[in-house]
């Protein structure tokens, strides 16, 4: 497996692969390798010859109030995983190489990225979009997958793609879970084992929903109150729970199964979870 | 001659050619071309194997109080002049090719484009962005040509280029000028014979300035005064006159060859002109 550090030489090995007739998969990560991460390196082999993963804690994605400094690390293991999943590259940029002395453009989505984890975090998204974007330049993916967890992410990253012509496939790999239901996130790191069991509640709440739309319930606010009352009921107040289009994340009055979802983002005690389901 | 209006044609084609080995040149334009924009496809054939010649009035970079209504066209004529110049494509898309409904993504550089023109147009910079970003995604060249007459507009480019990464080399080509030293525009058509002439002041002033230079004039707010007095006493009144640092764009006190350029706009009569010149 071949290690860069340096923006040019990944893109140099990358063009040289796709010239000898290599279909190219990228997977931006954060590192802090869970096996939701590692879904996605085994769903982009299945779609490509050569797969890159990136490990690159973007600052520009968390705002001075955020855990940027605290974001877990464990670069000797992450790298030991991409190789056993049979990554062909791993990129493992500085934050100097990614954002040089002066660094001053910005690629922003100004729609899906303003509600729900956009509200609360306002450039977060902007800095999701121009690191991703760097990524796709650097690396020249033909394919690019991401995790469904994140779900606003993969759409505005979708929406960043068609309106600024990436000639990169989007594919939004399912949510992976614990045995017992909680979304993979390495950010679960920081839930005690009070914190996540209780925390169980967004995933009990969502799958509750997905029974009550499947056994033909269609009213998104009914759907709206019965998970606010499931996670209220353990502490987890949220910040934010609708049905969206899964597509323009426009707020649904009417649930359309096939093409709606279920966004939830809660806080309690200062930690904060994000989850959703697809109806 | 190739001829495309729809982006995913001219992405197959360009892609054909570089992997038949050939290397790629693009030329973007707003149409209504002079002999600026065929010395510029000039000089990508002397880069290139291929060169595509893009004709698109991008709406994103005009105010609603600018010309966008009013910009002139003439594209049978940019066609054959095209063909005539040895290029190998041209891109014709409509608007609405480039700007699907609910387009809501933009690309921004925030330092460069602040002042001096971006400063008298606040989103005229995100729009030439954005659109360079979706022809350079579309187009995919090896590498670009950009007239210096936009001096602002290159030197935001080759920002953008390197902060997100496109693999694409930023050609800067001479500024062409009439005979009488008149820098050609699209937009030199918007002239009255009399406006014309009492332009040339313009040119005048900054060969001047260069001539000062050369002659070890090094204090740029001597140089500055020159030259806004030159083109005042024509009835042309600088929006802006500086002597800047030819990458930055920042200010200079002190001209130091090489590395500076005078960057000038003047207005007269509701129309507006701008010129530079590399010390």
């Amino acid at each position: 497996m071949e290690r860069f550090t340096a923006a040019a030489d990944l893109h140099t090995w990358s063009v040289g692969q796709k010239q000898a007739g290599m279909k190219i998969g990228l997977v931006p990560t954060m590192g802090y390798l869970h096996e939701g991460h590692l879904s996605l390196i085994r769903e982009a082999r299945r779609h490509c010859d050569k797969v890159i993963v990136s490990i690159f804690v973007n600052p520009t994605q968390f705002a001075p109030n955020e855990d940027y400094d605290a974001y877990p690390h464990k670069e000797a293991e992450d790298i030991a995983l991409c190789e056993a999943e049979g990554a062909a590259a791993v990129f493992l940029p500085t934050p100097e190489e990614m954002y040089p002395t002066g660094a001053s453009t910005w690629v922003e989505e100004v729609t899906l990225a303003k509600g729900y984890c956009g509200a609360q975090r306002p450039i977060h998204f902007r800095g999701v979009c121009t690191v991703v974007a760097k990524l796709f330049n650097i690396a020249a993916p033909d394919v690019a997958v991401f995790g469904q967890k994140d779900f606003q992410q993969v759409a505005v990253i979708r929406r960043m793609v068609r309106d600024l012509n990436f000639p990169v496939r989007i594919i939004r790999a399912p949510i992976i879970r614990d045995e017992d239901g909680l979304a993979k996130s390495s950010r679960n790191t920081y839930l005690s084992p009070d914190a996540r069991k209780s925390a169980l509640c967004l995933s009990r709440a969502l799958a509750a929903a997905g029974e009550a739309v499947a056994n033909g319930e269609r009213n998104a606010a009914v759907i709206e109150s019965a998970i606010r009352e499931t996670t209220t009921a353990e502490g987890w107040l949220p910040d934010y729970v609708n049905v969206v289009d899964s597509e323009t994340l426009m707020p649904l009055e009417t649930i359309c199964p096939g093409a709606s979802a279920i966004l939830l983002a809660c806080r309690k005690n200062g930690l904060r979870l994000i989850d959703n389901i697809l109806l």
